[in-house]
Formats: C-alpha cells, sequence, structure tokens
C-alpha cells in the first residue's frame, strides 16, 4: 500500500506541517514523519532522498522556510514525486524566499510547490497522485470534494439567513 | 495505460507548451492536446474537468498567464492531480501575475505548480506522479536523471580543458 | 429597478464585504448576497454566473482571495459588468495574490478591480453604473460626494483649531 | 444615445489606447477622445471632470502611465463610473506604479481597474455598464463572447491536426 | 519671512505628519496645518494649489496614503517646491501604493518624495530648502546635525561601557 | 547668484544625468558638473560634501545607480538640500534598488528623492528651490508649466483631428 | 589573534546585532563592538573605516536598517572583507530596503550580505574567515556544525516518538 | 598558497562567473573552475563540499540561476567561507528567486551573497578573505582600490572638460 512521508527542515515547521499528516491520515493513507535539514543534516538528506522509493514511498512532501533547499534538493536525489510547502518562517521576508526558492526549479528537476503555508493541500496533492493509479482513494478525494461542496452550501444557507 | 492531458488557455502558450509535450513522448507517455480557456470556453472547461478522470487521464498539466484561471479551475472539477505552469505571457507583470494566480489556491483545491514557463518540468512531474505506481516509468526517470548528470560531468569536463 | 448581486468565495470574506452590501443599502439600491465558491462549488459559479443577467441583476460584485478565480470566472460566463474585490485573506502574501489574479484578466472578459479590500468602493461603483442611466441614482451618488467633503471639510476645521 | 469619453494623460498613451476606441466603435457605441493631463493640464481635467456628466457621457475611460494621477482624480470631479487603464510607459516602474495609482482609491472615490495595458477590456467593461441597462448593447456583448468562444475553439482544432 | 504648508489627504494622517510640524517649529520656522483630500475636496485642493505661492508659503509639505495623489496635483497647480511623503494607511499594500504614486512623477512636475512615513525628513528637508538661501535657518541645521552626531557618540559610550 | 551641483557616481550615470543639466541651462541657472564616487573616491566625497555650502552651492543634485549611497552621503554632510536621482543600471534588479537605497533615509538626514531616471525632474526641482526665495525663477518656472500646458493642449487638437 | 569589529549605524540595531557578538564569544574570537552611523557621523565612519585594518581587525561586521549605507561605505574606505546585515527597522518597507541597498553593491567594492536580520550567521562567517588560515578556528566551525547537526537528529526524534 | 575554488550550476552561468575567475587571476590567486549541479549532480556536490577544505581551498565562491541551491548546499558541507552569486538566468523572475535563495539561508549556515551578477565583486571578496591574514594580498587589495579610484578621477576630468 501506498505511503507518504512528511519531512521538514525544523521542528519549527511543525506547527504548519501538521495539516499534511492530519488530512493524509484522514484519507486513511500512512505517513511517516521526520525532520531532514537540508542545511545542517546533509547527509541524513542523502540518505533518505536516495532511499525514499525503495523505502515504500509514492510521493514525499517537503516543507522549509527562508532559502528553502530541502524541497529541491530531495527531487535532486529521488525519482518520485515531491510537493514543496513553502512555510512562512519568522525571519522570512514575507514569504517570497520560501516561496521563490522551492518553485523556480531548473528544467529536469519538478517540485510540486503549493501555497504558503499549504500544507493541507500538499497533503491532498499527495492522496491525489496515488488517487491518480488508485480508484479507492480517488473515491475518497471524490466524497471529500463533495463535502467541500457542502460545507460552503450550508454558510451560503445561513448567509442568505441574516 | 496512463494518459495525460496537455491544455493551455490559448493557442499563444504552445510554444511554452510543447516543452512539456516534447518530454512526455521521450519517457513514451501518451499525451492529448487541447485548447481550452477558462475565461472564453468556460462550457468546454466544465466539460473537460467534470470528466477527465474518466476519459482515460492520469494527470492533467494546465497552463495559462496572466490571471491564469485555468490550473485552479480545472482542480476544482477534476479528482485528479492537475499541474499549473504560469505562462509568461506578453502583457504579464513580468510573469508575477501567472505565478501567483496559480500557486495560491485556497486549501482544499491543491495545484501542482512549477517554475514560470517551467513546461518541460511539469511534463517530469506527471511521468514521476504515473511512475510513483510504475516501475516502469520510475525506471526512465531514473535514466533521465542519469543522462542530466552525464550532460553536467562532460560540460565540466570541457570547462576544465579550457 | 435594478439589483446588484454581492457574492463572495467565503463565509470569512462576510466581514470585509459587508461594505459594499451597507453603502448599496444606503444608495437605496437592492441587494442579493450569496457565497459562490469558484473552486469548491464550480457548478453554482456555472449556474449564477450564466442566469445572473436573466436574475434581474444589473451588475455582479464579487470577492474573493489568495488565487481569486471568482470574478474572472463570473466574467467569463455573464455579460453583466463585474467587480472584483481583492480581499486579503489570512495566507495571501500581503495581498498580492488576490490583486494580480483578479487585475491581470485577459483581453475579451474586463473586471473592474477596486482596491484591496476596497468592498465599499465596489459598493459605490455598482452604484455609478446604475446612475449611469438612472438620474435619481447619480443624484443620490452626488450626495454622497458632497458628504464626503463636507467631512472633510470640517476635520480641516478641527484640526486648524488645535 | 449613450457615449463614452476616452481621455489619456499625454498622446503617448495613445497606442495602447487606441483598443478601447476601437473595440467600442465594433460595438457601434459613440467615443469622443481627449487628452487631459492631470500633472500638465489640471485646470482642463477640472472642467473635464466636474461636467462630463452634463456633456453627455456615461462612462469615461482614463488612462495614464508612472504615478497615474488621472483617472482617481477623474473620479474625484465626476459622479460617472470612471474606468482606469494602467499603461507601461518609458520609465515606469515594471507598471507597477501605474497599476498602483490607480487601483488603490480610497474609501468613497473607486476606480475600477483594469489589466496592466488593458485597454481593449476597459471599452469592453465600458460596453457592458452600457449594456447593463440597455438589450441591444448586452446582446451585443453576448455576440461578442460568443465570437472569443469560435475563435479558441477553431484554435483547438487546429491545435489538434498537428 | 519664510512660510511652510504642511497639508494631509485626511485627518487619520495627522499622528505621521505631526513629526514634519514639531520639527519645524523646533527650526522656529512659520507652518499652517490644513487637511486637503485630492479625491473628497477637489475643489479645495485647486484653490489651495493656484494661491499658495501668493499666500506667502516657500514650500508645501503634503502627506497621503494608497493612491496617494495629493502631492503630485499640488506640485501640478503650483510653482513652489512639493515634498511629498508617503504614509503608509490601514488599507496600503505595505506602503508601496503610496510611495509609488507620489514618486514616479512624470518629466516636468516633480514631487521632492521622502521615506514612507518620513514626515519628520520632510520637515527637515523643507527647512534645507529655506536655509539655501537663508544664512539663518542654515546654521540651524548645522546645529541640528551636529545635535545628532552628539547623540550618537554618546550612546556609542554607553555600548561601550557594557 | 545661486549655483547647481550636478554630481554622479560614474560616467555611465550622464546619459541620464545630461536631463538635470539641460533643463538648468533651459532656466539659465548656473550648473557645475561632477563625478563623485561614495564608493571609490570617498576622500572626494567627503571633501565635496563638507564644502558644497561654502562653495557657492544652494542646491545639489546627485545621481547613483544600485546601492546608490551617494546622495544619502553628501546629505549626511552637508546641511544643504539634496536631490537623489535614482539611475537604473545595468545590473540594477529593475531599478527597485536604486530607489530604496536613495528614498529611505533615516530620520534627521532627508534626500529629495525623484523617480528613476528621473533627472530632468530633479534639475526643475532644484529651480523650484532657488525659485521658493528668488521671484525671476519662481517667475520661470510658471512659464516653463504654461509651455507644458500648451503642448499638451496642441497634441489634444491633434489627436481630435484625425 | 585575529578581532573583529561589529558596528552599527543606531543603539536601535543593537538587539539584532547581539546575535553575532554572542556567537562570535562563543567562538573564543575577540570582539569591539561600536555604534558608527554613516548619516550621522559620517567623520567617525571615516576614521573608523580608514585606519580599521591598522587597529587589528581582520573582518568588520556593520548592521544598518533602511537606506543602509554603512556596511557599503566602510567596504568603500577599508581593504578588509565587510559583512553587512540588513536589519529590519521598524519604518522598513518589509525589510527590502535594507537588503538592496546592502547587496547590490558596485563592480569592485563587495559586501558580503546575510539574510534579513542574520546577525548570526554575520558572526559565523566572521569565524569562517578567519578559520579560513587558521586551522583552531576551523576546528571550532566544525564543531559547531556538528553541533547543529546533533540538534536536529535530537529533535527529529522527539517528533517520531509522538 | 591560499586557493579559491570556483563553481557554477551549468555551463550556462560561465559567461557571468568568468569575471570572478578573472579578478582572481589579476590579483595572482590561484583559482580552480568547476561545474557543480546541486540539481542533477548531487553526489559530486556532496564530494566536492565534504573535502574542498581538505583540498586546498581557503575560499569557495559558488554562482547558481533561478532556484539556486548550490551556495547553500555548499556552505552546509563545508566549514569554509562560501562565497554565493546570485546568477541572472534566462527564466529567472527578474533575478529574484536567485538572490533570496542564497541570501536568505538559515541561522547557523551563512553565504557571503554578493549582488545579482557580481561575479567580480566575488573574487574581489575572497581575495580580501585571504588578504585578512595575508599583507601581501591585502596590498594587492589597496592597489586596487587606489587603481578604482584613478579612474573615476580621470574620468571627472574629461566630464568637466566637456
Amino acid at each position: 500500500m501506498s505511503k507518504v512521508a512528511v519531512i521538514m527542515g525544523s521542528t519549527s515547521d511543525l506547527p504548519v506541517m501538521q495539516d499534511a499528516i492530519d488530512i493524509l491520515k484522514e484519507f486513511h493513507i500512512e505517513v511517516d514523519v521526520d525532520i531532514v535539514s537540508a542545511h545542517r543534516t546533509p547527509e541524513k538528506l542523502f540518505d533518505f532522498g536516495k532511499n525514499a522509493h525503495n523505502n515504500g514511498y509514492s510521493v514525499i512532501i517537503a516543507g522549509a522556510g527562508g532559502a528553502a533547499h530541502l524541497p529541491g534538493m530531495v527531487a535532486s536525489l529521488s525519482p518520485l514525486p515531491v510537493i514543496g510547502v513553502p512555510v512562512k518562517s519568522s525571519n522570512s521576508i514575507d514569504g517570497w524566499d520560501s516561496v521563490l526558492s522551492i518553485l523556480q526549479m531548473p528544467g529536469g528537476v519538478p517540485v510540486a510547490t503549493v501555497a504558503l503555508n499549504g500544507a493541507k493541500n500538499a497533503g491532498i496533492l499527495a492522496a491525489q497522485i496515488i488517487g491518480s493509479s488508485n480508484s479507492e482513494i480517488l473515491g475518497r478525494i471524490e466524497a471529500y470534494k463533495q463535502g467541500l461542496k457542502d460545507k460552503v452550501i450550508k454558510g451560503a444557507e445561513e448567509v442568505k439567513k441574516k
């Protein structure tokens, strides 16, 4: 069964990245979580990146802030699809640094980038990637989307009542 | 067998988006190409988005420029993973408009965004998504990555000779 | 009699969008309010957009944040003038994403964009659009502008007294 | 019959603003064109702004570049809806100056802003404003939108043939 | 004797603009303060701008936020040097709108722009302009600069003691 | 009689800065031109800045590109009003570096900043500063402004003829 | 023995710059601290810059905010390596002004720029510069890097336990 | 004797990076040049980074464009001072991506960043780092700075002659 790795550059990224973990669990997809710092544990990064596809992962979600090199370096090392989450960290320049250093990868090494602090969407995207060859997961995504719809319809009714 | 849809908002996006088509063919992945304008052919957008997963597609690549709504609207309509390519069109404000209107999707509806004009990477990412459950395609990606490596090594040797 | 539709992508946009509703009521213009999410309720968006001009609306005001596709998609579907309000939502990159994804529409499909969080001005603009063919409403706008003037003059007097 | 005024800050804005004039003529809407510089002919600006609604205009389109004050100052002086076109002039900082000095109007005085160099859309928006109370013009806008659709469909067919 | 006019678009700008008034008083330069809104009191703007040089003013300081047209419009109407203060107002996009709409004036009509919220420097600049033809005021500026120096030197000593 | 110093960081700034020289000559104001590099000739900068007010200058115009320190450092050294011209040099990041490093001076040391490459306006501003205590120069500025007006009126007539 | 000078433009920069002082002390490298304002104490700047290499310093760390000229001016005056710390001061435009006015130095006069508020990294970089010719300091940097690694590994274990 | 490594992510960076090589040769400092791609040759990056300080290098200069991870990753792996050169590559968003992904390194792992395309300054900075413990090289830097000065003085004389 498909498994997703959720890694991040620092424990301080966990409050943001937790959204990815939670939504994957909601989709009943197995998740492993780890701290892998491109700049402070480069050997761990190498080990992780080189072996992820042999360790049972189908998709990697990597979150980092500032000059965020973790998603791109994992994408460099692994043949798996890598989803990058730009995290708005404390000394970030309004998040632009994280966004651009994850998004603007050179030709040959893509990172599937989601919105600033968009860890929830990273989790959903990982589920969609698994769902693209797994009709059960695809069904859960369709149900999830139906749920979003129902919630908006209900909200609309409440607004109209006022 | 997995199939990828490459759609774009305008025929003027084709020179950029051709890179996605070419690299997918290099990976021997079937590709269909279409022009679907969110703003000028909304009905076609709806038909396409609603039915893509029933029409044999595993991944959708959508490119658009300016206020680029095509990738996000397809992601709204389809349970499949959608890869967005921000295209730097003629009246774009340096590409920022395309990047932000594709990347900054709200919680619940992700678009896997690649670099500005990064259609080649969109194609590779689509192959990686298919490869995440298909070891043959995964092998081709590993070979492709080896090819990138060899080319850099060769370039390095030539630079050193000078 | 002319009627304005005020729609928004999420109930969380209501505190900003309320300014449009309030000022339209001040001008004695009929307003309908609804939540229409381009990304979560695309079918509702389609129904709304396709039928607005047959449902008695003269102008549509649409507010949304982040990758804000609601105003542009409604403009795609309706022949009516659409006023877009960029909302500075919580994970927005300082509002730039909402502004650019509403403003930078391609040739053929305009959105009349107002300032970030400028829902009040959206309401006034809707009144001006109605007023352009309705001398009574035009008169109310002239009176409103006179009121703004009087308030500044009074404020100036108080500043000078100090 | 409704008439539109197309004004601009300098004759150098004419190549951009011509798109507004052309599309309005295509819709068979009467257009007057004038050069009104907020910074070099403030008296003319005053006369124009104060009297536009008495001179038979329903909508004003104002284009300017750099620190673009013309659209906002006309909106200050006239009760009519004012459409602002940010022009990317030669010494502009990538168009950001024109966009922000037109878009970010204070509460009370809206300018309906279109995309950078988006004069064509300004013309269509003016037609939509007139069309909101004129079913003949509204019909022409529906036909125009149908034409955009047909052109995309045709382009899509040609792309598919290749 | 030279006199400076300090005007601003709204009473809400006064807390920022007060710095200009205070420093001018410190230099014993006469100051008049007024609220003049380009967008809400255009007639007052015209009267003020047209007559400032005949009303005994040597320099005009104008502060405004958002799409800040007051400094540029006064510069359009008056032959006097106009100093513009970009004010970071509540719905400003981080101040960029005020800065660019004051700074980027077209050839022929300069505004002497100071830093965002830099009203104090606007006051000093006004004093320097007067001081350029008045040796007494020039002397006060030299003394003021000496005071700044002394304060830094003293601060440095305290830092070194720690 | 009042004299203006026009200095710049590099001979490569001369094509931009020439506009300041030309317009000052048009106003019959004496101009001295010099190359003073803050980063390559700091001693010359010091000599110039310390003595400018004793060498007969009333106003200093300083142009520089990139990390543009010349205007601010001259303002640090001289009690005279300093006008800064941000020059868009070859490796500038679209001019933002020059604009921000000239505009954003700390409290106590203003630089009167004009638009990017706005050397002409720097010259006019210098004339206005001199004119604020010299009615003859003030008269020339009024005549110059009348000339701008006449040119726009004439341009408008030609546009209307078409 | 090598000594580092840590200077800053204002005592208000000390809370940020303290990180540089602390980390250098952790590396047992001698530090001198001083306030040197480019804009308020230009003579002190000159004395400091001209003599730093004769006063026993090997590296200079200079921090400043807004239009930050201190690092570049010291680099202009001294042959030593100068590390610039952009400080996000109160009226800064989100730190962009400090970053660009330190980073974008012209050819010939480099400043080694670190991240916004990155004083800690400035201290480490100074240690690395000394370490490049001093194997004892180099060893301390290797030990420091090992410490960073250990901390991440430990943090990762705690995250995994949850 | 001290040696500098100049590495870059792609042969396409060589035209920019050549300036670093040339200026180091002018200072008679030994240089080795290599292509090391963080994203395409991660193993080579690891080997290079881990061993640089044992291979006789004192300083590393690393240039890269777009999401530029090379300088930061080398800094992660090596205890040596690393100078980063943001290269404005073809699909870069005006260079902002390279600048921010090199500059905004997290606490603990500095990169000495120079201006966009500032390879010449990277070479000078490397020389200054070596010169900080080598009086002969320091002398050459002083001579180089004198040369810059002489060139400006000469340029100033020519400008004054005109």
